[in-house]
């Protein structure tokens, strides 16, 4: 075992020793963890505002001299107005949520004096890997601490120096609380990442937040079940019923809310009948605001006889990975559902060109037809499934979940924006006088299981 | 791509469309097939009962020559008294539960005319892999078709002619219904394993029914989920105030109703306290049972003191490692918990050597006292915690779920023994009327989110 991986096992075994004891935490307690946490980082603004300048001098330097996407830049900055104040209302917003550990949820009598209960737990340790944002380490610590579980966060390089400072001040917060110390460890190199991917005795769950090259990485290279997505590609049809003006709204911004964001449109498919109609409509909008186009043939043919030169530039042929790429910018591939026999067949094609393409985040329908909406909703196999509204809706908060961990394309566990209850499992607990399954049989004498359902 | 590469994609590719389809049949259709599943076997009998005949007579050759286990040959048999008519039993009770799919289970007012559903569906496609079993082939269709997924089935080379047979009846059978051929693929070659287990853009879960090497082996060689446990090392406390009658009652239920299954009791922990009063009576009733017990040195010490010159000779001294057997057979490891200072203290050495040794499956303790009891149900970090009652409750049809996919020992998705719900996930349906995220901010003209609760 090189020095890493001893060490990688120390953290997590020491993580994992912690959860026990967070695990059985009162809220009281934890929530008086997270005030101490918020004070804290409150107290020690000035000091990790200076660290965190140093991080963006280096980073601005390294984007000056084209090495640094300005994006990373931009979401390293913890002193841009607002941000600060938000990281740390952030701390109190989630302490102020229902305690998602001890909620029962099933309840039976299995015989008279045996009774069993199934009830909300941590899930254990968790994992979380990020890139450049250094306020997520104060926003996990929270979800962690509040939910009762231990994580261990390993940041990114360019937020380094924002990260140690963070770092030593959450570990000095927690010190003076009944949270065990070792519930919130902070890993600072590199190569402990992939060690600590293999501890998938003592990890649980990792999340990754960061970058769909950083999502894949992790779930090639651990056992260890990974939550959160790899792409976000997300898909709208149009049918030849839309309300042209809603079709319109709803696809512009789709588009071009946040086009970096995981829940932005990246494939638009137009119904055959409404190519002519309702398509150069919703193309003009988005040509205005800068949108480049990626189009099949017909849709291209259809733009073609009513845009000016100017816009015709923005529309290109498409090629066939245009239908398999997020674009995160401001471009969008189209293409045309053939109307081929009734109206249920191509909502049906584009069901299943959906299913075969899009990453199983969001996706949505325009349409004036319940019918076809419900089939829509139905027939595609993905986190959010929405109905004349746009898909930039796919988002933890806007969802009333007053925070989140992530938004999972997974297809177990926690799918679509995940809440505190996506950092929960459950246990039965039963409680007997000495009852032995031994006595419940068939025969003479046996005795039966009464399996009834008690109040909650 | 080899030909088995291909040959498994075709059939994940196939499942996967036929899990689209499946995935939206209302309840009806769903328990008409489980209708047709049952005739189709009950008109069969003679025809399946023959090929498994075949299968037992090579197992019978196989046992007698030594190259197979018998307890393989006494799951292989499906003439035995009852069985058949189980399995046939089987599917209508899978039949007759409520549908696990198209529940609501949280519905919010995001806005006038914005509103959010979160409904359980399908996962998918399920890849599961079992040994000797026959049987397993008509349980699993059937919770397969109930819960609306497709399923790839994969038996033993034991049970090749029965499964042949079975296939061909379930087939038969789905043909003349309206779930999707491909819904229930039957393979049978046995390097298939490994090319389905690539699959993981198109199979979502796998569950492995068998041994543990079986489930060791998936979830060594495959990104997809695996719902299932690879050990069951159930481990019981007996605290200084157990009642005795109730500690040698559940103990030995705990290890002798079924030493070969997955709750049976593989490690005793015994408060030092109770070494020359209760550990007596319950260690006599265990040897008189025929169970061999691995002690520590002072819990071996204190039975010397009692035992007949007989009993002795099955009372062994411990190593470390039979802290961490699954026994599956009459033999107990014995360890004393110290009972150094407070009561507490005990009760927290205990949980650390379950949390350290155990498989999180189910934990027991023996206690009087309730404040030592919720300090133990809150510490294990097991899958099922009990109090005064045996760890052989550790099932679906004990819980009451009516039956039962597997025990999952995983921390995420699907804890203990799970049912028909385990087998789903939801999403999330919005349906507006031209909704936008960009018209919700908080400067002038913004509008605001409602996040009422709706009624279910």
């Amino acid at each position: 075992m090189s020095l890493t991986e001893s060490a990688a096992v120390d953290v997590a075994r020491s993580a994992s020793l912690a959860s026990r004891r967070l695990a059985i935490l009162p809220n009281a307690a934890r929530n008086e963890a997270l005030t101490a946490l918020h004070e804290a980082l409150d107290r020690n603004r000035d000091y990790i505002l200076e660290a965190n300048a140093k991080d963006v001098e280096a980073a601005t330097h390294a984007a000056n001299s084209g090495n640094l996407n300005h994006s990373v830049l931009k979401r390293l900055d913890l002193a841009r107005p607002g941000k600060y104040d938000d990281m740390l209302q952030g701390i109190l917003s989630v302490r102020d949520l229902e305690d998602p550990v001890g909620k029962i949820t099933l309840r039976t009598l299995l015989d008279e004096g045996l009774t069993m209960e199934r009830v909300s737990c941590p899930i254990g340790v968790l994992l979380i890997i990020f890139e450049a944002r250094p306020e997520v380490i104060a926003n996990i610590a929270a979800l962690a601490i509040k939910s009762g579980n231990a994580a261990i966060l390993k940041g990114g390089k360019e937020s380094l120096e924002s990260f140690v400072a963070i770092a030593n001040v959450v570990s000095e917060a927690i010190a003076g609380s009944s949270v065990p110390v070792s519930s919130i460890q902070l890993v600072k190199t590199r190569d402990a990442v992939s060690s600590l991917l293999a501890q998938d005795s003592l990890i649980d769950l990792v999340i990754p937040r960061g970058s769909n090259d950083l999502v894949k990485f992790v779930k090639d290279n651990t056992k260890i079940p990974v939550l959160g997505h790899a792409d976000g590609l997300c898909s709208a049809y149009v049918h030849l019923d839309a309300n042209p003006h809603t079709a319109v709204k709803v696809i512009v911004d789709s588009k071009t809310d946040y086009p970096a964001a995981c829940n932005a449109l990246e494939t638009l498919l137009i119904h055959e009948d409404i190519l002519g109609t309702i398509f150069p409509a919703i193309a003009t909008a988005l040509l205005d605001k800068g949108v480049s186009l990626r189009c099949d043939e017909a849709s291209r043919n259809s733009l073609l006889k009513c845009l000016s030169p100017t816009q015709t530039a923005q529309v290109k042929l498409s090629t066939d990975s245009d239908y398999e790429t997020e674009f995160l910018d401001l471009v969008l591939a189209v293409k045309t559902v053939p109307s081929a026999g009734s109206s249920t067949s191509a909502v049906e094609a584009a069901i299943a060109h959906i299913n075969e393409h899009s990453s199983k985040h969001t996706d949505i329908i325009l349409t004036e037809s319940r019918e076809m909406a419900n089939m829509f909703m139905g027939g595609i196999d993905s986190a959010g499934v929405y109905w004349n509204a746009s898909s930039r809706f796919a988002d933890g908060m806007r969802y009333g979940f007053g925070t989140e961990v992530g938004i999972s394309t997974n297809k177990i566990h926690s799918r679509g924006p995940v809440g505190l209850e996506g950092l929960t499992i459950y246990k039965y607990l039963i409680r007997g006088d000495g009852h032995v399954a031994g006595d419940y049989h068939d025969g003479v004498g046996g005795k039966k299981y009464a399996h009834t359902s008690l109040p909650l």
